[in-house]
C-alpha cells in the first residue's frame, strides 16, 4: 500500500506562531514546490529560513525544520513549518500544500504512523493524547510514565514470565510418557502462575485510582444548615486559585468547583446546591445528601458544635467505605468548647477567616491515598487497557483452576496463549485491526 | 546596558504542540540546564531531540531548534522549544526557564529586539503585528508588503531626493557671494521639492484606503420597508460563509455582518436594525438612515418597484460622495415591469432565491475601488505613519512656500531637516525614544 503525504496545523490557531506539520514520502518534494529553497537534499535536523510562495506572491516568511526517515516523530520524511500565526496564512499554506499533493491529516494520524512505523507501541501512542490533555501534575506524570514505556516494560516482564510458564508446561508435556520424570514441579508452576495473576490483578485494580486522578477525586461536604459548608467551599476554591502561579500568556483553565492539592485534582460534588445557602438541607439524612455521599470517595463532615452520639454513629454508617474527615468550623468564636464525646481525629478551622485551611487540605490529600509518582507504581488510566487486563486475568484464572485440578499442560496451553494475546493487545504487539486503531486515534487532536 | 534573556509561549495554548521561545545572550546556557543535552556548542540552525527535566523528573520530550547571533529573528542567540501542547507542560517549562535566569518576555519584545539589533526597521516591525492580525487577503498583502520593506524602500527614495534637494540648496548657499553664479536652478529645485511633496501627500492619502481595508469597507443597505433589505443581508452573509473554504482544524473567525469579496472585507452598517424586519424604517428620510448613509462608503439602495423621480433625486443627494448601487429586488415576481424613468445602472436580483447575487457582489467590489495589490502601490495602514507623513508634508510645505518667496537656502534648511527627521520616524532611522517604542510594541502579542 502506498503511503500518502499528510499535512495539518499542529498548534492552536491564534498565537504569534503556528506550526504546520507535513509527513510522508513526498513531504520534502511537495514542500520544495511552495518554499523558496529546494529541500529535497536538505540534511536531517536542520532549520531553513525562507518564504512560502503562491506563484510569485509571498505568503509568509517562515522557518522550516527538516527531518528524515526513520529519525523523525512519524518515522517518515517530514517537516515542520513555523509560520506567523494568522488564520489567513495558516489556511493558505495548508491550501498550497494540498494543491501540491498533500492530504489533510486525520486526528492522531502522525502518532498512528509513529506506531505503525515502530517508533512507539500502542500504549505509548495513547499516552501522547493523555499527555496533551493532562492539566495537573498527577495526570501529567501518569501520561509521561506511560509515554516513556512504563506499562510496556511491566507487560513485557509479565509476558516473559508467561512464556516461561508455557515452555515449562510444554516441557512437562513432551516428557509426559515418562511418568517418573517431573521436569517442572507443579507447585512451582502454580506459584509462578499465581504470581503473574497477582500482578495482572494489581494493574487492573490501579485503574480505579487512575480514573480518580484523571477525572478528579470526588469529595462531598456535608453538615447541618449554617455550619459553613458554602463558606468552606468558597474558601478552598479561592485558596487554590491564589496558589496556582499563573504565567502571563498561558491562562489556566477555570474548572468550576475543583481544586488541586499537591498536583491532584479534587472535585466537589454538588450536595443539594451547596453554594446556594438559602436552599440548604435541614439536617443530614436527606435523599440528595445520601446520593452525594454515595458518589464521593472522601466525605467532609462539618460541625460547629459537638454532634450527638447518635449523629456520629449515623455518619459513620453513611460514609462506610469512604474516607471521613470530621471538621469543626467557627473556631474563631470565643464560646467554642472542647469536644468530649467525639474520639475520631478532628480538624479545627475557621472557614470564614481561612484559619488552618492548609491542615484540611493536607487531610484531604492524605485521604485520597494516591501513590506518589516517586513510588513508580504503574497506574492504569486507559479503559482499553483495563478491559484487556480483566480478560487476561479471566484466561489466566482458567489456567490456575486447571492446574489446581491437575489438568495436563497441553489442555492449558490455549488459555495461556489467550492470556498472552490479550496482554499484547495493550501494546499492540499483535497485528491490531484497523477498527481498533481507528477507535484509539479518533479522539486525538488533529496535528498530533 | 546588559541584555537579559527572555522566554515566552509563542503559540496559542490548546494545540497538539506549543512553542516556547527563548532569546538573549544566556539562551543556550540557560536552556542547557533544563535540557537533556548541552546546547552551548550546538551548531546554528540545527534541531535537537531530547527531554526537558526538572531535576530527575522528565517534564516533556521535545525538539529544540538552535539559532545563533546574528542569524536569528532577534539577532541574538536563541532557541525554540517544541513541546507537547498541554498547559501543564508549557507552564512548567516556562517556570524552569525562569528559575534558571530567564525573564518572561513583554508583548512584542522579540520583534523589538529584532528592530534594536538592526534585523528590521520600525515599519517592518510594526508589519509583524499586522501580519499576524490579518484575516483576509487584502490585509495580509498590505502587511506582507510592509514587512518586506515596501514602505521603507519608498521612504528611502524620498529621503535620497530630499538629501539631494538639501545639498543643492546648500551649494547655492556656499556660492551666495557670487551673485552671478547659480548652480542650482531655482525652478528645478522647486519642481523637485513639489515632486517629493506629491509623493508624501499620495502616501498620506492612501491611509484612508488602508484604514477601510483594515477595518472593512462600510456598506449601508437602505430602502423602503418590505423591499427585502434583511433578506438581502442574510443572503449575502450566507453566500460568503458558503464560499469560504474552511480547512479542518482551523476554524474561521465568525465576524457578524461582514463579508469577504475577492479578499476585501465589507462591513454592513446597522441601518436601524436592518435584520429586525418588524422595526423597519417607513421610508427613506429617517434620521437613523441618514446617519448610516453618512458612515458608509458604499450605499446599496434597494427598490422593488420603480422609484419616483423625486425619490431618485433625494437619494442621489443623500449619497453624495458615496458609491451608490441601485438594486431592484424581487425580479422573480411575474408582475415585474421594466423601469422607464431610472437611467442609472441597475442590478436586478432576487434576494429570496439568491438570483444574480454574484452580480451585486461584483458591483460592491468595484464600488470599493481598492487598488489591486498587483499594482504594487504602497498603502499606508498605520496611524503613526500617517501622522508622520502629515507632519513631514507640513514641514516641506513651508520649504515650498519659502522657495516660492525666493528665501535663501540656509533659511530653508531647518524645515528640510525636520522633513527628513519626521520621515525617518516611520522606519525608526533616528534614535527612537523608549516611550515611542513602548507604545508601538505594547499591542503585540506575547511571544512575538
Amino acid at each position: 500500500m502506498s503511503v500518502d503525504t499528510i499535512c495539518a496545523l499542529a498548534t492552536a490557531p491564534g498565537g504569534a506562531l503556528g506550526i504546520i506539520r507535513i509527513s510522508g514520502p513526498q513531504a520534502l518534494e511537495i514542500l520544495s514546490h511552495v518554499f523558496s529553497k529546494n529541500l529535497t537534499d536538505a540534511k536531517p535536523n536542520t532549520v531553513h529560513f525562507g518564504h512560502i510562495k503562491d506563484g510569485t506572491e509571498v505568503i509568509d516568511e517562515v522557518l522550516v525544520s527538516v527531518f528524515r526517515a526513520p529519525h523523525s516523530y512519524t518515522g517518515e520524511d517530514s517537516a515542520e513549518i513555523s509560520c506567523h500565526g494568522s488564520r489567513y496564512i495558516l489556511n493558505k499554506v495548508l491550501e498550497l500544500l494540498i494543491q501540491q499533493g498533500c492530504r489533510m491529516a486525520n486526528p492522531g494520524e502522525y502518532t498512528m504512523r509513529a506506531y505503525l512505523n515502530g517508533k512507539m507501541d500502542l500504549s505509548q501512542a495513547e499516552a501522547v493524547a493523555d499527555l496533551i490533555a493532562a492539566s495537573n501534575e498527577a495526570n501529567h506524570q501518569m501520561a509521561m510514565s506511560q509515554l516513556r514505556g512504563g506499562i510496556s516494560t511491566k507487560l513485557s516482564q509479565l509476558r516473559d514470565q508467561l512464556l516461561k510458564l508455557t515452555s515449562l508446561l510444554e516441557l512437562e508435556l513432551d516428557f509426559s510418557d515418562h511418568e517418573d520424570l517431573e521436569f517442572a514441579d507443579r507447585s512451582e508452576l502454580l506459584s509462578l502462575a499465581k504470581n503473574i495473576n497477582n500482578h495482572i490483578t494489581h494493574l487492573a485494580e490501579s485503574f480505579e485510582t487512575g480514573q480518580a486522578i484523571k477525572q478528579g477525586i470526588p469529595v462531598a461536604i456535608v453538615g447541618k444548615t449554617n455550619v459553613g459548608k458554602s463558606t468552606l467551599l468558597n474558601a478552598l476554591l479561592k485558596d487554590d486559585r491564589a496558589i496556582v502561579s499563573d504565567i502571563h500568556g498561558t491562562t489556566r483553565d477555570t474548572i468550576e468547583d475543583t481544586i488541586d492539592i499537591n498536583g491532584i485534582t479534587f472535585r466537589f460534588i454538588d450536595t443539594a446546591g451547596i453554594r446556594q445557602t438559602s436552599d440548604q438541607v435541614e439536617q443530614i439524612g436527606i435523599e440528595r445528601t445520601y446520593a452525594a455521599i454515595d458518589k464521593a470517595r472522601i466525605v467532609i463532615w462539618m460541625v460547629d458544635t459537638e454532634p450527638a452520639q447518635e449523629e456520629l454513629i449515623n455518619m459513620n454508617k453513611l460514609s462506610k467505605n469512604k474516607k471521613l474527615i470530621l471538621v469543626r468550623n467557627k473556631i474563631d468564636k470565643a464560646q467554642s468548647t472542647p469536644f468530649t464525646i467525639v474520639k475520631i481525629p478532628l480538624i479545627e478551622i475557621s472557614a470564614k477567616h481561612g484559619t488552618h485551611l492548609s491542615n484540611l487540605e493536607q487531610a484531604i490529600y492524605e485521604a485520597a491515598d494516591i501513590p506518589t509518582p516517586q513510588q513508580s507504581d504503574i497506574i492504569v488510566t486507559n479503559a482499553r487497557h483495563y478491559d484487556a487486563l480483566i480478560r487476561a486475568h479471566a484466561h489466566l484464572q482458567r489456567v490456575l483452576d486447571g492446574m489446581a485440578q491437575n489438568i495436563s499442560g497441553d489442555l492449558l496451553s490455549e488459555d495461556l496463549r489467550l492470556t498472552l494475546d490479550t496482554l499484547s493487545e495493550i501494546t499492540g504487539g499483535q497485528i491490531t485491526p484497523n477498527e481498533v486503531l481507528g477507535n484509539i486515534f479518533k479522539n486525538f487532536c488533529v496535528g498530533k
